[in-house]
């Protein structure tokens, strides 16, 4: 699996402050912990912060002055991601586009010069999709978009838009039967992403709806998620379900191998 | 979901000496706690403890002198379950037949007669299948046998047959795949189960590999386990992953309310 660790984020409040008082140590704390955590990437988002392009390239220089992880670029803006992906070192996961032809066709060729990857999500003009057959057609959209720019399925993570189970729980058996079938579009597939903790909004059982869906979706396809890459039960549940998909060879102790890292 | 409680089993040593000895109590006690815990099923299976019919019979009177939960009777014989399922006062589950021609001649018929359900084991005479479509295959003949008799969708309960993570890593995928392609044959669908406990013999992690494997499980259509039910943690994560298929409807304290049931 591949983990995006979410928490250097401005919807946190220690991270606005951080971004605003541009204090280092913050963002390195964070970027610490979550690569401590075996973090594949490390999510970097400005949120209402700021909107300076410089900013984002800051935040991106305190974690790369602290950690060597991949870093995931969560700005959908040209002009900020023009500026920001060339400071990355290593190339980094744009997150995110959608399948509206307008914003791909700025996008990818940034993904395509700087041989990054890109989440798609599969939502149109129309906005949110509302059925699963809604979102295999936006990703079938955003798929051969990314062909015609040279993008291989490897660079493409397909993201089925998770929506809150307490307010749209119809649209979480449609999100499984959607990345069941983002599966069957290329071999090798592309990856199938989600920004996991939206599943839970404002529910009382937050942790536990959280895991559970993640190997539900695991089940169906998903390779990565953008999640609390600091939640053990979490981490233990995705370890348990990659084993399930024959992705790690089985260890008795492989949870205790995985936190050793 | 359709929980069976698995804990009256000859394979547990005070259940073998209840029977033995015939010491009702220790049924009745497995059989109150099973039905507190919600079972919709209680699995009563003689094991090596007995081979006679009125053993059976027996356990199944002592459960029903405790609770009203339905049965369902654990062996395959024909000649104990003509003896035992006219024992149960409601339409037992019968577990199990295989896909062998001459073995659902011989128990589909009792099933008929008596209204009741019976559990479809995907293995033929080759025994235990390799891969998904085999098991695919071998359901496929257990449904056209059982219309042969005129049983319904819902009186099958098709079983994908799990193996131990630990020693047929391979299986577990193979078993979601096939669970997945079982929900294809009629519409309604039949009804998927499985033996959850054998996924973790002798792993270190049990718990959280049943609960982990379950969850997947019902993201590719399971709707019934054979399992323990005590086990909270499990019936936590098998609610959320219910309330994910949108089987029940969403309440902030739906773990609560489901444990005062």
């Amino acid at each position: 699996m591949i983990l995006i660790g979410e928490r250097i984020n401005a919807g946190f409040k220690d991270i606005k402050n951080a971004i605003v008082n541009k204090d280092g140590d913050a963002i390195k704390e964070w970027a610490r912990k979550q690569a401590d955590a075996n973090a594949t990437y490390i999510d970097v988002n400005l949120g209402t912060a700021s909107n300076k392009p410089e900013d984002l390239c800051w935040m991106i220089e305190m974690v790369q002055e602290e950690v060597d992880t991949l870093i995931s670029v969560d700005n959908n803006k040209p002009s900020m991601l023009k500026e920001a992906v060339p400071v990355c070192k290593k190339p980094p996961l744009i997150n995110s586009t959608t399948a509206v032809e307008e914003k791909m066709n700025e996008l990818f060729p940034i993904v395509a010069e700087h041989g990054a990857s890109i989440i798609g999500l599969v939502m149109d003009e129309a906005g949110s999709p509302k059925d699963a057959d809604k979102r295999v057609e936006n990703a079938g959209k955003i798929i051969a978009k990314a062909m015609e720019f040279g993008l291989s399925p490897e660079q493409i993570f397909l993201d089925p838009i998770v929506m809150p189970l307490k307010f749209m729980q119809e649209q979480a058996s449609a999100v499984l039967k959607a990345a069941n079938q983002f599966q069957l579009f290329s071999d090798p597939p592309c990856h199938i992403v989600c920004g996991l903790s939206n599943i839970s909004n404002d529910t009382k059982h937050q942790k536990l709806i959280n895991r559970t869906f993640l190997t539900m979706l695991i089940a169906n396809g998903l390779d990565a998620a953008i999640c609390d890459v600091m939640d053990k039960e979490l981490v233990s549940a995705m370890l348990t379900a990659d084993l399930v998909m024959n992705r790690q060879i089985y260890a008795d102790s492989y949870i205790e191998a995985f936190s050793k890292k």
